[in-house]
């Protein structure tokens, strides 16, 4: 079993293990009396797993409420956020209790941001089921929700009690979703270097390993930079682009493609600049086609900048990208907005 | 001038000073150096202020963004809240600018929590235009939303970059609004005694002093407790009553008065049960008619006691009431719900 910390203020571990997923009441409880627990999920999701997790809180004579959203970003919303709270007030739902995210990103960052402001913020913990949400949104306590005018633009900073993401619930995850977390898994490979990367470039890797390796990563980095005003801006590697293509595309191309393609295209810009080294280029290259990264945005480089200047991140004439220098070293690097066109012209 | 630190996390400094409104964006500025400023007001206050405001920054090069909410409690709903942040976003309001909340409560916890989420949190300075807000909910962080399940069910604990009260303000205050602020005033004055208490008494107090102390008093004990979890509670002195009163009146007793009735019965009580002197008794029962708060509330005891079960302070069979064992002297104090119509009883 793995057990990572995260060293913040009102610290949690993330627990990552195969076939925990009917201790995870138990673990849960031991954090504090709770009188009753909702657990929160989506339409995909619960049918699998909202039931199993529900017994153990029962058995534990908790009160459980659930609570089910349809399955897609397009729950992500605050509608769904303002019924939840209504839910839990009519339920008699009180400062002290539980809530629970049973699913990926999108039940986990919904439910995190009722949790943070829910009586000014209640307990909550993450059950991930998803690749992506188990190694990335999951943890470091970035909530949030969409509103029509962008992506995540409403949130707080709000960590769990604690993660417990059993593997084995990748088990039933669709390929297409396995591919989306493998576009975050690489990023974390070329931040960190080290095992991980050579993980990845196996033939026979351990997903365990690589799933606790990047959470160590992020757990590390959110450790140094709990509200993202420095050096998490790391965690940001490919994922300039990778808005843009998602923005320019409507949102139906997957997050992990989106990334996986960002980290194409700055890869070979850090290359062709001469920042990285032609071998560990296509190392990376390599590793994108492995793992199924293969998509190519349709979309003009002068298209995909001026859609990350309307991204949050992005500064009235700069916007800062995440180069890489070699594998397990990449930096934050500020371009003035009229030099990115000539940074990613091949 | 009185500047009063607050001294948690991300500390800030209180500004108490008569005539001192031009000045406030000169102040501000020092911050962090905003592109653009948005200032929330309402309809009442908007008239008297918001130009004058909004020049002190224009002079100084930023682009200043208005937005006004009707004035009343049932402004603080999440339907305001979604409705700024999509104007903040439509409007290209940054990350690092700053939102500014002038006016009463319900601006101020309004502003303070689409500050506290958008982008996960961005920076906004309190400039309070009545009392109660001056001396209380523009102090500590606390910012929250009203739903139709319960006032203040949502919010955040999210702290101001700065306050800035100018008590020539006050001039312009209904005297309801007046006497409303001394609910809280008097209450600082039981909690704190002292300077603050003689003030009181006296024929001839100065309202700068008493402000100052209330918000050198809120400032200490939020500093202990930022997050509510212990003796942060001695702020709910007389709340417990005036809570089920604001609840059983379909929210037509102003907050003030029934902060006053339910100093007026916890005094009372208090006396009655030994644990107050029947001197200090008379002494707050002549502050409250002297201040106005001469309001009794037509409503049972037992009425009064359910209601405040249902209100979110309340725990399953017992319940935390601040007693007053002197002036100067509150302490919490848990009982259980069958006790508690005995200790109100007369």
């Amino acid at each position: 079993m793995n057990a990572i910390e995260v060293n913040v203020k009102n610290g949690y571990k993330v627990i990552v293990d195969n076939g925990i997923f009917d201790k995870i009441p138990e673990y849960a409880l031991t954090l504090a009396d709770y009188t009753t627990v909702t657990i929160v999920s989506d339409s995909n999701v619960a049918p699998l797993y909202i039931e199993r997790l529900k017994k153990g809180f029962l058995r534990a004579n908790k009160r459980v409420l659930t609570y089910v959203i349809e399955a897609g970003e397009q729950s992500k919303n605050l509608s769904n956020y303002a019924a939840i709270l209504s839910f839990l007030a009519n339920n008699d739902f009180k400062r002290k209790d539980l809530l629970v995210a049973l699913g990926g990103g999108v039940v986990g960052d919904l439910t995190g941001f009722v949790a943070s402001t829910y009586h000014r913020g209640v307990d909550f913990i993450q059950v991930p089921t998803t690749l992506l949400a188990g190694i990335d949104s999951s943890v470091g306590g970035k909530t949030a929700v969409d509103i029509k005018e962008g992506k995540n633009l409403v949130g707080a900073f709000y960590q769990p009690k604690g993660v417990f993401f059993d593997i084995e619930t990748l088990n039933t995850l669709p390929e297409k979703e396995m591919i989306n977390g493998f576009g975050e898994l690489v990023k974390y490979g070329i931040l960190m270097g080290g095992t991980l990367w050579k993980n990845l470039l196996s033939d026979n890797l351990s997903l365990e390993n690589c799933i606790a390796d990047s959470i160590r990563y992020k757990a590390e980095i959110v450790e140094k930079d709990e509200f993202d005003n420095g050096v998490r801006a790391l965690l940001n590697l490919g994922h300039t682009l990778a808005h843009s293509v998602e923005n320019l595309s409507g949102y139906t191309v997957p997050h992990g493609l989106a990334v996986g393609y960002g980290i194409r295209r700055i890869a070979k810009a850090c290359k062709n600049n001469g920042l990285l080294q032609n071998s560990e280029y296509e190392q990376i290259i390599n590793v994108l086609d492995k793992f199924s990264l293969t998509y190519i945005a349709p979309f003009s480089d002068n298209a995909l900048i001026r859609a990350s200047v309307k991204d949050k991140k992005a500064f009235a004439d700069s916007i800062n990208i995440i180069v890489i220098n070699a594998i397990g070293n990449c930096s934050i690097q500020k371009f003035k907005l009229d030099k990115l066109g000539e940074f990613f012209n091949d």
